[in-house]
């Protein structure tokens, strides 16, 4: 646990000090759960929207792309639920005016008591050693057992409360535990009430009728509310998809885990409409799709898992996360969803207009059916960039930071030395760099010696280093410097954008 | 006038019908002022997107990119000048509940008696002829100088009472001219008040001391704030440019225009930190860069202007206008601002942070000064499709709509086609497509007669149409049709990415 929060920091600290992600408005002393892309972050993020969108939209014929607003009319909330019932239960402490989850404060309290339980386990495990039967000791050993039966009493019991929105028990639930706030220790507590997580706006069209606005909290609802502009303009037949990227907003009370939980992220979505009674066929076919596009970045399998959903939203049936062994564990990054036609059957009720498709085959109209694939932005951006991040002991005993990124994501494709800043070296360099801009997004460097500008390319990520020598004047060649194994070949400086090109393509990439 | 309306509605209808630009949330009757961007809307922004940021990024060494979130520190706004002086001045009338900018009113006013004058020297045109003297007759003719003094007088007085921000002043003005509000006919005001233009929205952090928080209404802040994180980590050097690209919301009281003024739009703005002293230098180097970026799409030379400030924002020393020719006239697409010192100061004195660039070869520090170039991303599709739309009779007396985008920005480059739906052409025509998706956005249509393919390829926007045919299948050569020519070239399969890679890069267009 020391170690992944030790991880964790220098992730952190990593993506500041080499120009990925800083606080938003950190002079300010920042703002709570909300970050900025520095001027590697961008270039990162942009890479890995378009290697999302290549695979997604430009590969398949029968995908479009979209770029909702993020302001909708209100009524889209009420027809996705989500005025009524996107809500966390929400407790205030009178004396620490501070807010929490009353569902977090009630499961913390029954994780305190399963690590009892744990911590029980262990000690017997390290005193029989080998001949431990942990199944028999769980079962049978008095403080274990009454450990396990209390945690599992209350997690069910809040289950229940909260299923049949019963906040009052939630209250009551608290108070016979006794929980105390954990900024001031005390017990005076207000109410449990429902809180909505979306941000409220108002659009001042006139005097007395402000229109109260919501920040789109999640980018699905742009789609399903477009889907029969799209569907007739782009003459699309079932099945087919519309897929987008961009920025939702909500108004998380706990927010936390750097850019993994943020009030402010971006999401790649695809809806995928199809013929109700073939959705479970298409289900599975995206889930094979998606977890081959997370394979091409060799991210390493097992740092993937599934999680199926036993429990589903109300408007899935079948649901399915890919979680990813972030710093801080496995965590959901991507959702996929058999959606059913809850969202566009809503807004059919509520709008009044036909959301169908006629399907000349079937000879009918129907409201389709939806897969989608949802995947965080951001959280895919930690991934990427926690997993590249790695302390390498060299050969002769010196480590090395390298960011590992996938070649094809990296924001700078390639870095261009003079050997030296003199002997003409700088005005050949800057010419094959100017050159390369064409088609990557290169760096110059001339400071401090070669080994220091690797380290720092290094530890920026950038997969290649090209350095300008006195002998290039005469070959016309220059070293090319592998990031990866950091070994060292002569090529033509004529061949240099197709050795990049060779290795940086979506072809390379995306082809399985 | 009338033409230039039937234009502009045609703009309108044929962005919907082509699947670029629709009214958001159309299926609850839109919401005022905001837009969704279609499935070619979306390309077009994304390709407009990446050849600003080409040009100004990649291909400047000096310039790198950021992506700040829309939500910031409030305190941004304060130093900004946002929260005290981001306000137009409104007025409500009584019997209607409509909402009016009281300047706008009073200038409306004055621009009616302007056409009174107007038409007085039409008339007298058209009954001199030849021997008019307009100069003459504009100084003596009575009616028109009463017409001029009055109007002159008005609009003199409105800039008074705004400069001296006296709004009882603009409320009496109205009054003595008795001006009726347009829907009711009332006279009935209330008073004039400033409307902060700026949505807000809270951030519940806590019970009592949820967080007003504002959308940002200029994507500029970001840079700002962030300015020491990016020098710092980017080990950066005077003069450098810091990028961004990212939506921006504004609750104008009278948006219209379609997506020329939106209350929720996206800016691609870059800010360049000099020296004190050199800023009019580089203000006048980044026009001339500007005016090169926008030549290079070719969209009609005759379509910009330039219009110099001469009455300056508070923060400026210097300041242009890049204007375009939209369906509704010559309207400002693009600024260039020279803004001194004014934001990275104001925001020093209220974070208390150093905002400051060591400059070595000066061997002090100072707080650099900036130039911005902020074109509107919206404006900038706008600029772009109105002027691409085109009607055009043909030799044979026939007309099509053709929309000639600039290859480069064309949401679909190519369309493959097999001539007909049997014999194995589609297979050949798919298996084409599936090489060329690699590289490039394409489509395949293999519905009605060659001939109606290639129009609805025309005005959806698309450069290049290829057709698999019989011969095909021998000479292994397809026939490339050119959207603005209308030519055709038969070629080799294999050639056809070559074709169309030499026409659309950056280089060839970029290049000047």
């Amino acid at each position: 646990m020391a170690k992944e929060q030790d991880k964790f920091k220098h992730v952190i600290s990593h993506a500041k000090e080499y120009g990925y992600i800083f606080s938003s408005s950190e002079i300010y002393d920042g703002l709570s759960a909300v970050y900025d892309y520095g001027q590697n972050g961008v270039e990162l993020k942009n890479n890995i929207k378009a290697y999302w969108w290549k695979s997604m939209v430009h590969l398949h014929e029968e995908i479009v792309g979209l770029d909702a607003a993020i302001l909708m009319h209100p009524n889209t909330w009420k027809a996705s639920g989500h005025v009524d019932a996107f809500n966390d239960p929400m407790i205030d402490n009178k004396d620490s005016k501070k807010r929490y989850r009353a569902d977090v404060l009630v499961e913390d309290y029954a994780e305190k008591i399963e690590q009892k339980a744990q911590k029980e386990i262990a000690k017997a495990k390290k005193r029989f050693g080998d001949a431990f039967d942990e199944a028999e000791f769980v079962s049978t050993h008095p403080r274990v057992v009454k450990y396990r039966s209390q945690s599992k009493e209350i997690l069910t019991r809040l289950a229940t409360s909260l299923t049949n929105e019963d906040l009052d028990d939630v209250k009551a639930l608290i108070e016979e535990l006794e929980i105390a706030c954990p900024v001031s220790g005390s017990r005076d507590w207000t109410k449990v009430r429902q809180f909505n997580l979306m941000f409220g706006t108002k659009l001042g069209a006139s005097a007395e009728s402000a229109t109260d606005l919501y920040l789109r909290p999640e980018t699905a609802q742009g789609i399903f509310v477009n889907f029969a502009n799209v569907q007739k303009s782009g003459r699309l037949k079932i099945p087919f998809g519309i897929a987008q990227i961009g920025k939702a907003f909500r108004n998380e009370i706990v927010a936390r885990q750097f850019i993994f939980r943020q009030r402010e992220f971006e999401q790649m979505e695809m809806q995928y409409f199809v013929r109700p009674g073939e959705e479970l066929k298409w289900f599975e076919h995206w889930k094979v799709l998606r977890t081959k596009w997370h394979q091409s970045l060799n991210l390493g399998e097992e740092n993937y898992r599934f999680h199926d959903h036993e429990k589903m939203a109300h408007y899935a049936n079948a649901a399915t996360d890919i979680e990813f062994n972030f710093p801080f564990g496995f965590k959901e990054l991507e959702g996929i969803h058999s959606r059913t036609d809850f969202d566009l059957k809503a807004h059919e009720n509520l709008s009044g207009k036909k959301l169908q498709f006629f399907d000349p085959e079937l000879g009918e109209n129907y409201v389709p059916y939806v897969i989608e694939t949802s995947i965080g932005l951001d959280r895919m951006f930690l991934a990427v960039f926690s997993s590249a991040l790695q302390e390498e002991t060299l050969k002769d005993g010196s480590s090395r930071t390298v960011l590992k990124l996938p070649s094809i994501l990296a924001p700078v494709k390639a870095a261009v030395f003079p050997l030296l800043k003199k002997d003409g070296l700088p005005e050949i360099a800057k010419e094959l760099l100017k050159e390369l801009q064409w088609d990557f997004n290169v760096v110059y460097d001339e400071k401090d010696a070669v080994g220091r500008r690797y380290r720092r390319q290094d530890a920026a990520g950038t997969p290649f280093c090209i350095t300008v020598d006195h002998d290039t004047k005469e070959d016309h060649c220059v070293t090319i410097r592998h990031r990866d194994t950091m070994e060292q070949q002569r090529v033509p400086m004529s061949e240099v954008k197709a050795i990049i090109q060779k290795e940086i393509n979506f072809k390379t990439w995306l082809k399985s």
